[in-house]
């Protein structure tokens, strides 16, 4: 199954055969001082930088979230949009649960972007459903509800299954509903990572629907967190995921590595121009 | 399935619930001129210290290999098991296809050694096979016959299973035959990890046996090989290895990792153990 993501003037497609797709999530001012003091200041020289080194790391989406405390965000993330579509030519994945801001970006993001994220839980669904519908967009839906994030797999896949059927009820097609599992941190949770390994499989096998991933939760508390999360996502792209939220700057050789043996990158040729890229930066 | 391996003084299970067990490599001399000098010279100060150091950094069986152009083996393998049996308390791992060396290194061997390898070629599975049987040992069989290297996995799991039904006919019982599907650089061909998968899935599910690898043949002609290795690693477990020869100095946090993920680590206890380990000898 593909989900097409556009630009103005670029296309990238998730899909359920690979390779897979890295969406950058470095414009975001969570635990993340400088770009927050850059947002406050206006100053957008910072966001422009993130978003080219991003995209010269491997990313074929930018994720753009402005969510600082006391930020309004309905004047920002258009603001941000802007700026970071004049800059790169990748296609965007808006990222806010907030319909107003939603709803005041999507006008301005050009081509069809992915909105992260829509969840289970009945306010989110009736909210921002319809404005998905409205922009022709993709969206994350993420397998909690009002509930909260399910202990099981199964669960998860049933939540899946709601957020697929209440967006199929508005006319939004299968293919541009993209799950995502969620991932706890392992270090508080022994079977954290074994539950959504277990709940890509089970989504893989019942909606066939592509499937992304936040790669770095898994390893919160722990040392050597990129081991880990390199361990993980080799583990949940063989079990299904198609998409990661990532930091392209430390991830994307391995995520070549995995496409790669994965009998996805002939000749080697996207992991070796991947290497000399990383070597050249380097020098 | 479990397979029991032991030295004087230890036991060690090969275990398909995991977690992996890790046999470390590095006393071989293949590429590895040091070694290959101390063996010619008589100087076995420099095994012992590769023997201590693998088992410090998370090996749970050690291979021997004496394999040096113009050797006497049949003499040099026993010495050099007694040698690496006297200095660590783990299982061995007796790497020769030969049978004159292995009858002379298995009644000077402790315990219940692995030998690697057997293969199903004709004079391979005659000539060892009586040897494993004799000595109560287990082996490791390798997915390759008369004809080479299957390129497919459905051939791999035939001579997988020819190799374990010949065993089963001199009373080898199925636990002590560890299958190797053997893995080829993908950077020759593209699809050579995703047939080791396959046949290690395939091979898994018909006949339920531990399933060994070696993990660093996959990059070889590639730049960064660890990155490679260790995403393969966490693929070709998450399909049923349960056991890879490597260097452990390199790859066990990985390794650790991997188990962690996949929920056979309580409360990560030997995941940080490793780290520690790591940190006090890095001071």
């Amino acid at each position: 199954m593909k989900t097409l993501l556009r630009s103005e003037t670029k296309e990238i497609h998730l899909d359920t055969e690979g390779p897979i797709v890295i969406i950058g999530e470095k414009i975001n001012p969570t635990g993340h001082k400088k770009l927050a003091t850059a947002y406050k200041d206006g100053d957008f020289k910072y966001v422009r930088a993130l978003a080219s080194r991003q995209i010269a790391a491997g990313a074929d989406v930018l994720d753009i979230n402005v969510g600082v405390p006391g930020m309004d965000e309905v004047a920002m993330l258009p603001e941000v949009v802007k700026i970071v579509a004049s800059e790169v030519e990748a296609p965007l994945c808006l990222d806010s649960a907030n319909p107003d801001v939603l709803a005041a970006a999507l006008p301005l993001t050009p081509g069809k972007p992915l909105i992260n994220s829509v969840n289970g839980e009945e306010a989110s669904l009736n909210s921002l459903l319809p404005i998905v519908k409205d922009h022709n967009a993709a969206v994350i839906g993420l397998t909690m509800d009002d509930e909260g994030i399910p202990n099981d797999a199964e669960t998860r896949l049933a939540i899946a299954g709601k957020i697929l059927e209440r967006a199929a009820k508005l006319g939004i097609p299968i293919e541009d509903v993209v799950i995502d599992p969620l991932v706890m941190a392992v270090g508080a949770d022994s079977h954290a990572a074994v539950v959504t390994i277990r709940a890509i499989q089970l989504i893989r096998q019942e909606f066939g629907v592509n499937i992304n991933l936040g790669a770095s939760n898994v390893s919160f508390g722990l040392p050597e967190r990129q081991t880990i999360n390199e361990a993980f996502l080799a583990l949940a792209v063989s079990a299904g995921a198609t998409c990661v939220i990532t930091d392209p700057m430390k991830h994307t050789l391995t995520i070549r590595a995995i496409d790669m043996l994965l009998g996805r990158d002939e000749y080697a040729t996207r992991y070796i121009g991947h290497y000399r890229a990383l070597a050249k930066g380097s020098n």
